[in-house]
């Protein structure tokens, strides 16, 4: 791996961000959490007025083995079926980028078939589908390595050809699954607290997903001290490329949006690894999945947008785009309440 | 007043589109309120598969003599100072009007200084600011019904001109104390239990504002049968515009969506008028003030986003845009689950 330097918050950038909103021609703090995202976009990219004018999405694909055991909503061969949906323009998430403005790039980290002819896909096959975890590693150490030096390489990569806004999402049936498995030995909470149903399974289904987290969890003991032992174990491999991804953008002051559950279980692999990235962590969206929640709160990651999403993908975090837009454009194109002739007693608060 | 007919809700509409999106290659209403959206945007324009490319967000200001009661967070001549602001583009409306990609147009209904020097104003004043209504009446009800055409005849000129979407926002200093005056009115609680602090006021400040409303209700006895006298008792001139606006929009089968507490107090006089428009209502954005909460579940009326705004000028309408073209867009770009050849057992209870 890479050597990896996390930059810390730009305090000064936020603060001056902060000063900013408040000279601006409007009620001071009257948008709310569109001000504090403006505020930590600043302290993230180190820019007093951010504004990004090329946003990248890179959805990671894999599959994972343990979705054999009919605990999921939908059959294994669908992450395939969906990735080629994706490379001729016709998922959700291609819709979203057009109105984000985003561009969007599909990466094969780990999904069981042959792909090769896949046109437009990168191909970056760490394994053929993650091993099932509740009969053994999910992948061995040096796999989970791999996987995170492709998302690294990914964000350093679109972050070279100009990206300045980094989104994350995923495709993977069954990656609920290692996702609340993450979550359970990043915490002392039962499995049970931290599993939902997924894209959509019964009662009996959601009874045998427990079950077999927890004889996965007994089997391989990830050490959560070692959080590359756990992404090797119990993790899968477009979360071990999600957290890499995260890693590169913030190693280099580019904010990464996340997703959903999956992509802040993989917020959750890069915060173990580097505890820098705490306070770096910008969500989009809040699901019904409660293992979901506890992350966000772990975490400390705020989210904005609570529309029952649970699709993942990265639409999330691609609908984060226009909200972002217009968090950073009042910085820039509004008249300053001194420009107006109108003085506020909170207006100057800040400076 | 012109003659207003409001079409029902098109079920059938509502259904196709509900079908089609069932059809999608996503999990069967995955995108939680996204979908519903859609789904009630095809009802209320009557189109199985609507997608909104002319967007006018009218924003009609007005002042209220009830703010020289220093009960505002800002002073009575800011509603004149902000819109010549927005005319000259500095507005925080403006910044997000371009993001949204809406057009916006600034009338005059009430505001209290001569406006007539005022470029790309829309010159339609009916008083010169509402009066104190904690000591008579806030119009005559000649006045009112004046305000309601005034909205009604902006709403049809709009759609003249071709727009398919309308968005309503308002400036007004003082104008949250009307429309806590108007959910009092139609309610049964008392009026401090629906008023807040508005632009930001302190205890003392909040205290007497109660205290006018309490006066004002007292004195003017409006009549919650008579919704015009409502308006014009303890209304304010923009508020009877956006109700007019609505009315306006609705009877074109044109949906209008609807900002903050004021443009939701405005709905409510449109739905006591006509209690078709129930049902019809789309909101954007629901803030702190306890007034707003109440009325979106009065007239049953959804909201998106909880960002914690309380600015009004139509900042929530306009945000809403992109997740409207998000909603609509996913209906004619995504490829279906048959096309893919991927069953779902839920995807096909709709059809």
């Amino acid at each position: 791996m890479h050597k990896i330097n996390i930059p810390p918050f730009d305090i000064d950038a936020a603060k001056a961000c902060e000063n900013r909103l408040l000279s601006l021609a409007k009620i001071p703090k009257s948008l709310g959490k569109i001000e504090d995202l403006a505020i930590l976009l600043a302290g993230v990219s180190g820019k007093a007025l951010p504004s990004f004018t090329k946003k990248e999405l890179v959805l990671f694909a894999g599959d994972h083995d343990i979705a054999l055991h009919g605990i999921s909503g939908t059959r294994q061969e669908v992450t395939a079926m969906q990735v080629r949906n994706f490379l001729r323009g016709g998922g959700a998430i291609n819709a979203y980028c057009r109105t984000a403005g985003a561009n969007l790039t599909v990466v094969d980290v780990g999904i069981k078939a042959d792909m090769s002819d896949a046109l437009g896909l990168v191909h970056k096959k760490v394994v053929h589908g993650t091993k099932d975890f509740s009969e053994g590693p999910a992948m061995t150490r040096k796999e989970a390595e791999k996987c995170l030096q492709v998302g690294i390489d990914m964000a350093r990569e679109k972050i070279a050809s100009g990206a300045d806004l980094l989104l994350v999402g995923e495709m993977g049936i069954g990656n609920t699954s290692p996702s609340s498995a993450i979550a359970a030995v990043f915490s002392d909470l039962p499995v049970r607290s931290l599993t939902s149903i997924g894209s959509g399974i019964n009662s009996i289904q959601l009874e045998k997903k427990i079950a077999l987290i927890e004889q996965g969890l007994e089997l391989n003991k990830p050490d959560p001290k070692d959080p590359l032992d756990v992404l090797a174990k119990i993790g899968g491999s477009e979360i071990g490329a999600m957290a890499g991804f995260i890693l590169g953008g913030l190693s280099k002051k580019i904010p990464v949006i996340l997703d959903g559950f999956i992509a802040v279980a993989a917020a959750s692999i890069a915060a173990e690894l580097f505890p820098q990235v705490k306070g770096l962590l910008i969500g989009s969206h809040i699901s019904f999945e409660c293992g979901h929640k506890f992350l966000l709160q772990r975490y400390s990651i705020p989210t904005y947008l609570d529309l029952g999403f649970r699709l993942g993908e990265g639409t999330g975090a691609a609908l984060l785009c226009p909200i972002i837009d217009t968090s950073t454009r009042i910085l820039t194109e509004m008249a300053t309440l001194e420009e107006l002739g109108i003085w506020h007693p909170q207006a100057t608060k800040g400076s």
